[in-house]
């Protein structure tokens, strides 16, 4: 007799392992297969001690899936093997498709679960010291992706470089170029702006300039995807700030 | 012979014992200490079996600590206890005054880890299915508080009504008439309102509306803090929507 189908988008969290939540780990426990991305620590896996385990996610060179391959995959193997869960790396609602996912289950008749995770958003810069508000320098912060389905840069990010929320930009790294451009246009040059490559895992790199350098600071440093981009004035509470200052351009780390 | 001082700063996410990460899990089994706060879920103080509990949060007619008084309450148990974990609802850098906490630790020669949490402005519609961000409605969102330390609302919440992003405004309920004023002022009646008291708990109540009359519905159902505000076309996504549409204006709530 075969399982009830059923299924469970679950957030993986910014790529340290333990940074799961413990409802998400008792979700691949009980998974009979497990559906992953490429930004997924693979160290979670062996939760899903009795799952089938299918990589889904996009690496240069290798075969990847579509949206809709990976919509019909999810049913599928919900229908065949029972409990699917399909583990995305941060939140699967912040930019991760999520909705797409649950809403193919339905119309298939099988309610989806989600859990859901840490996003990079928050805790990249926070696992750094940098709080994304902050009494006196920041009531809000605003969240936007750097790759829109059109893939040009997200018009939302000229608005953004007028408020005085902190601004946090995931996968812009590509496009940081142009995301300053739009700062300076604001006359914000000396808003302080930390990139942060590979948060919360051991390969971690952090750089810290402002809006005037960053470009020139990332290419020094060798900086690469995936990468978070948060422009605010927040980022001045790191201590590298003052190694920024001291390096560039006083005028400029101020 | 006493223990090294040692603070972590630990989010404890939305309500749901099980939203907690494994990270602090393991913090909290290793604590001799736990401050706590008002909106964390007590049943998470079980993994602190060997720790003393100290409440510290704010609860009408109780006994209320103020920010200088924690800091203090950190550092002092730190060195005489050993291992201190703070332990705050959602993250504790949004909205969360973790910040001021580290920094005052740091001041005092000792320095704090950070351990993300589950933030409500996120998870708490996510847990509904109302996804923050879905292509095609929102690349982006923006999370305010709706209680400033001057309190009065944050001038950030009149230029998030003018944006295209998703709208979350936290402790913001006994400012939601002053809120949907500003998104009316800016045309936007028919936009889609979410109101989630008590999010991921068993207490959970969920109400959905428009701007023009989500304080109607609010009223009517008697919903209370904390809750969380999320405006936003990404609403719609609701099935809730649809009930909102029969129920008040079929105008209305398109």
């Amino acid at each position: 007799m075969s399982k009830e189908p059923k299924i469970t988008l679950v957030g993986a969290g910014p790529g340290d392992a333990d940074l799961i939540t413990l409802k998400g780990l008792k979700a691949l426990q009980t998974a009979d297969v497990v559906l992953y991305d490429a930004l997924v620590n693979e160290e979670l896996l062996q939760y899903a001690a009795n799952a089938e385990k299918i990589y889904v996610g996009k690496r240069s060179g290798d075969h990847s899936y579509s949206q809709d391959a990976v919509n019909k995959l999810l049913v599928d193997y919900a229908i065949n093997y029972g409990h699917v869960v399909r583990l995305k790396g941060g939140d699967p609602f912040v930019f991760g498709r999520g909705y797409e996912e649950i809403d193919y289950a339905a119309a298939n008749g099988i309610a989806a679960q989600v859990i859901p995770g840490i996003s990079s958003s928050i805790s990249v810069p926070g696992l750094q010291h940098i709080p994304v508000t902050h009494r006196g320098l920041s009531e809000s912060f605003w969240v936007i992706t750097g790759t829109t389905s059109s893939g040009n840069i997200s018009a939302d990010v000229y608005e953004a470089a007028k408020s005085r929320a902190t601004v946090v930009v995931l996968m812009g790294l590509n496009k940081l170029v142009e995301i300053v451009a739009i700062f300076k246009k604001e006359d914000k040059h000396n808003l302080p702006v930390a990139v942060i490559q590979n948060g919360s895992t051991p390969q971690e790199k952090l750089v810290i300039g402002v809006v005037d350098n960053i470009v020139e600071i990332v290419k020094d440093n060798g900086i690469k995807a995936p990468a978070i981009i948060i422009l605010g004035e927040v980022v001045s509470l790191h201590p590298s700030f003052q190694t920024c200052k001291n390096l560039y351009d006083a005028v400029a780390c101020k």
